[in-house]
């Protein structure tokens, strides 16, 4: 069984085992760590160690501050204009995909307007700038940030960790875990000073990134297991190379797959080849009777979550992180064969 | 190794175990649970059937919505006045205990105002009335909803089915898993229609109660595993018995402690004797020196989580649902021993 599924995704391999092996006695404390009091030092020490991994992983810059909150990208939605407007001019969002326009929608109507990426948004005057680095379900990954002197807002949920990323241009960046660093649930934030000294003090802690990281993701219990997880998926990357290496990999998974549709007079695929996602590869067969057939035969031969998202319809693969070569080198062979009986 | 934390607390017997044996295959579907999609058929089904589950066991009103959120009880402490607060009367807080006045301060200035329910909090105009049904750092348990005609609010994180409870007096419960139903990660919300009501539209979804209830728990991707782990710990409350029996069995389990701790001329109470906590017993030794003693002993004997909380000190047994009554018996042992040698 292969998951290609858009998230909640498949973990990598290993992760599971280390989730079994450790489930009656996490850490030598004889007790689950879902068990464990966040308040007490086994998980206390756990904590710290594992955001210094992350902040090592993803080459925080040293004046960022982390900070994994509950709720996932959605919730940030509602919080990055509660936080981030300068009551001034509107925040800009480059809609060009699907979560760039719910992340519009859901910020304070009049406080934020459309943009594109493509029309170099930063151009405008702004209080700050959002975009999506990669949108899932049309498969588009933007490579580069908005060059401007407002706020850089980035939801990573997508492709976070999936290659090397210099995030110093990025004022506050989110990414739920359930893509590309474990299960649902975890939501990481990435703050710059500027971005900080903007939530305004009568907000409530819970809603408050200033005081979310004085509360150094502690504010409240926060999600333990689901924590757990992300470190483990985050010790996994580290030990096979870290994010050059996880990069150069992603890259060679997606090469293959776009490679073989290319090659294909039958399979089309859908993203514009300059925006062409290494996360969610989208493609289509001739017409949709075809592409339910495929989905039926993937699934029967163990090739899982290739539906593409209901408002596009079609077919997506989804090689994060945990996806491996090999995955995507059956996957081709399947395509193959389906095309040749098709 | 027995676990007295206040929570995340101990999960019931038997939970552990079907985590690890469901943890490659869960539901038939040749994936775990946490790597199954939120929109594909068995996670679907899952959703429903243990939606459904909770409401029979927890006997919800059929008027009631529930909806599982992210973010704990602490978010809703910001959430409740953005929904419920009708723009008119200050909202009243029973600030009798710590999660109460904690509850109270995360609440907009100037919406919220304070009250007891010693002093029959319902009785004057409010436009929602504010109650912690188990206050965990004091060890206080209210048995009674206020009597108003307000919209009552309850914050049962630490009580929710702990025993047979009406819950048609409250138009909006709340209550995060980690103590009596699960793991940190998931918090429950029950709504009466009158309370849905009222949220402005304005809210964005993530923060709205109407449209987190329209989104039946799906508004955005839910945390899967820890859904998983709630309908388990349901499932496990529901063999034994359902609230009847669990309710006798804690109120058993209480009996036992405090019985014993009363018949000692060594410890004494801390609560108030009408308002005792089956599920958070506090405590003390004669002196803070003998109580430090006391938890090095109780953990080198294999109790743990036995430390007051900070803003109390002493001690305390938290006595959750997946609490046994063996595990009551053994700690009375152990206390009784240490008092004989103090």
């Amino acid at each position: 069984m292969i998951n290609f599924s858009p998230g909640p995704a498949a973990l990598p391999p290993g992760v599971r085992d280390r989730i079994r092996d450790e489930l009656d006695d996490w850490s030598g404390t004889g007790l689950p760590v879902m068990e464990q009091s966040h308040r007490a030092p086994p998980f206390m020490d756990f904590a710290e160690a594992s955001l210094e991994r992350l902040r090592s992983l993803l080459a925080v810059p040293q004046d960022r501050s982390i900070v994994l909150v509950q709720g996932g990208a959605s919730s940030q939605f509602a919080l990055l204009p509660m936080n981030l407007h300068d009551g001034g001019a509107p925040a800009r969002y480059a809609t060009d995909g699907h979560w760039g326009r719910k992340a519009l929608r859901e910020a304070a109507r009049g406080h934020a307007c459309l943009g594109s990426l493509r029309a170099n948004i930063g151009e405008v005057d702004a209080s700050y700038v959002h975009v999506t680095s990669n949108e899932t379900i049309e498969g588009l990954q933007w490579h580069d940030p908005p060059v401007t002197d407002a706020l850089v807002v980035c939801d990573m949920s997508s492709d976070i960790a999936w290659a090397e990323v210099d995030l110093a241009p990025y004022d506050c960046i989110y990414a739920a875990a359930q893509k590309n660093l474990g299960i649902a649930g975890v939501t990481l934030l990435v703050l710059s000073p500027r971005a900080l000294a903007r939530s305004p003090d009568e907000l409530p802690t819970m809603l408050n990134y200033r005081a979310l990281v004085a509360g150094a993701s502690m504010s409240n219990t926060p999600p333990t297991f689901a924590w757990y997880v992300l470190d483990l998926v985050v010790q996994w990357i580290i030990a096979g190379g870290g994010l050059a290496a996880i990069g150069a990999r992603n890259r060679g998974k997606a090469d293959s797959l776009y490679g073989a549709l290319d090659a294909s007079g039958f399979y089309r695929t859908t993203a514009p080849a300059d925006l062409r996602s290494a996360m969610n590869v989208t493609f289509r067969t001739p017409d949709e009777a075809t592409d339910s057939r495929l989905l039926t035969e993937a699934a029967a031969a163990g090739f899982v979550g290739l539906k593409g998202h209901k408002a596009v319809g079609g077919l997506r693969a989804s090689l994060y992180n945990a996806i491996e070569p090999a995955d995507v080198h059956a996957l081709v062979g399947f395509l193959q064969d389906f095309e040749r009986r098709a």
